[in-house]
């Protein structure tokens, strides 16, 4: 029996009881070396050491929320872990989704809910600077960074944007980020804005002695993505913004050798993982294949927001992309509406090892985006010196008190 | 008011009654130019021909399959129509997903259900090829097309392959196929089963006068897959496999360019399309976009075989392929569970305009799959003379009469 198989598991619904064994048989052989009917080739040797197997199955009992479980609606629901072959891909995320998930995604209610990975596959993989790597490059060893995100963004010009990253540079932030949607755009082109932000950043440092990195949007071609990128890294860039799902994972594995931070965006996400008994976890998708593939900063909706995910969502992608393998780890970014009310319940949630990032809450501080960069800064500071917000007087923290008048403490 | 945006229709579901316009009005600006904050640069000109509008919201009522509409268990269900400016992307599949489902994929029950795009939009998009183009270059103008998947395919090696290759090309198929699982592995590279099979195949046309296209398995780092599709066909190959959704639809519409027809596997479409109320309509994924990306032939499980789609899903596919519109048609490839009896039914269902596309329907043959091969040609040729299977002796078409036999008329 070889151990070192990619053991991947799936959640299984049914209106029907399945004969769970064969079910699972059908989808570790049809996945791999077989086929719905046997043939002359079929019983190969050569296709041992290429054949799924399955490694467990568990009946879950029956249940669909506010439904009794004798109720027809009620679905029977079945675990099921299949062990795949690594041989059977060329060892990139591209292969293995094809293998794991291609066409069993579509035969009716299967979720892919968790993978494993035996050390001999992951040697090699993961973020490049990781965790521990961005905090050196930051010379920010352990408070929880912070960042924020061009708002307005599509629209404006190089120089615009630009003024817009050197007000939020001065405000103290680790990182600004285009707006995901963002493309190469004539009015914008990649090229001048980073150009044009990197002068910005170094004014702002000139004034404040504080360096603050732009996350790039890199988009395009696929076969021009990683030359691009690589000319892009020669410009002074220092962060690459990728949406991961919108591009493929294959070139977040390829940017991994240009030596950049890499920043995976949710963009698409919802699309794979919204539903609770077809496609791919939250936990897997951004948390897992995102590691797996190199991003050292995942972004993800956070619980508390905008745009939302369940705190159980959030606490699994959050336990992926920081659990202790033989890989780096990467920086949680929970996102969407966030602002510096929440940075004392973010810190909690997640700990040091975290980047506060807001948009609108930033941007929509009435006295405009510096102050609002320097609120989200003196939160940091106020959590990492365990001070209660209600604790610090006014004129110590101006910009903070009036960011929590208007937006409250989450 | 402009008339050129792309148009795109969503289903949101919600427990609560929601108010559907400042819902669409929020997806309308959150994906364009504006966010949850007002600040200073919001109401600035140059956003103006950037911003998406709203072109139509509809209350849809309550529902829920089974339960009654009455019941807290029922959903209030909307459709929204948003109008987005091409000018925020650059023309490409990527940039366009991330602007109409990007972020607001995760926002809860929202369905992307179906995309219009402007003339202007759509110029020199689409198949190279398309249906026409295919019928030229197989000199088949009306027929129904006919095609076989290697089974099994990983674990065997180029000679094996290619011998299977000979087998079906004997029996008179259009194109046979790698299995969408095999990629560029070291016990059979890419090059090395290319150069076989196209050995093979004309070996089976000196015998037979018959040509079979080979449709070789495009896999690969994203930066390397257009130069070696180049390469490939510089080699002879005719047509590529590509699993677009695990690659991206960037490198489809780049391999446009090659001048090689393309065939897009639907691996990983369930998890982007098996929810009712989440992710995206299986029409606009594999109908709209394949063809506007450019599949020339786009593969998808029918509503007959092992893994299925529903007949209301397959028909919209189908029509959003084939539908008039100023971009060339894709071929429908229903998939999974075909064998020779079903071929009336999918003519029925599809018209010539439709590749009869087996696997294990062709290699589990009692006589091996080149027999397998005669009798999918076998039963489209009695389906184009409009004879009925029962009428035809079993002399004149055994191997046919033989399938009929062992899996029945479907």
């Amino acid at each position: 029996m070889k151990t070192d198989f990619i053991r991947v598991t799936y959640r299984i619904e049914s209106a029907k009881p399945l004969d769970i064994e064969k079910k699972a048989q059908g989808i570790a052989l049809g996945q791999t070396t077989d086929t719905w009917t046997p043939n002359v080739r079929s019983g190969l040797a050569a296709l041992e050491r290429h054949r799924g197997v399955v490694l467990a199955t568990e009946a879950k009992g029956r249940g669909l929320a506010g439904v009794p479980d004798e109720s027809p609606l009620a679905s029977h629901i079945y675990h099921i872990t299949i062990g795949y072959p690594p041989a059977n891909t060329e060892g990139d995320i591209p292969s293995l989704l094809t293998m794991i998930f291609g066409k069993i995604s579509m035969d009716g209610k299967i979720r892919l809910e968790s993978i494993a990975f035996p050390s001999s596959y992951t040697k090699g993989k993961g973020p490049r600077f990781g965790i521990e790597g961005l905090r050196k490059k930051l010379k920010e060893p352990k408070r929880p960074l912070s960042m924020a995100i061009f708002k307005p963004c599509v629209g404006l010009s190089p120089n615009e944007l630009s003024e817009m990253f050197y007000e939020l540079a001065c405000g103290g932030l680790s990182f600004v980020k285009d707006d995901e949607i963002l493309p190469n755009l004539s009015i914008c082109p990649t090229e001048k804005r980073l150009a044009a932000c990197l002068k910005a950043g170094l004014r702002a440092k000139k004034e404040t002695g504080h360096h603050t990195l732009y996350a790039v949007n890199l988009t395009g071609r696929p076969s021009e993505l990683l030359p691009r990128a690589k000319r892009l890294a020669q410009q002074g860039a220092e962060c690459f913004l990728l949406n991961v799902l919108s591009y493929g994972f294959g070139v977040l594995e390829e940017l991994r050798s240009v030596g950049v931070p890499i920043m995976a965006h949710p963009a698409l996400a919802g699309a794979w993982c919204g539903s609770s008994n077809t496609g791919f976890s939250y936990a897997v998708l951004l948390g897992t294949l995102m590691r797996l593939g190199g991003a050292d900063l995942v972004l993800f909706p956070s619980s508390y927001g905008t745009v939302t995910l369940s705190s159980a969502d959030t606490d699994a992608i959050r336990d992926e992309l920081t659990s202790r393998l033989p890989m780096k780890r990467s920086f949680p970014v929970p996102s969407a509406g966030i602002h510096p009310g929440l940075v004392p319940r973010i810190v909690k949630d997640y700990g040091n090892d975290v980047v506060i990032n807001a948009g609108g809450g930033v941007h929509g501080h009435p006295q405009g985006a510096r102050a609002g960069a320097k609120a989200v800064t003196q939160a940091i500071d106020a959590v990492c010196a365990k001070r209660d917000f209600s604790s610090i007087p006014v004129s110590e923290m101006p910009e903070l008190t009036q960011a929590l008048q208007l937006w409250g403490r989450g």
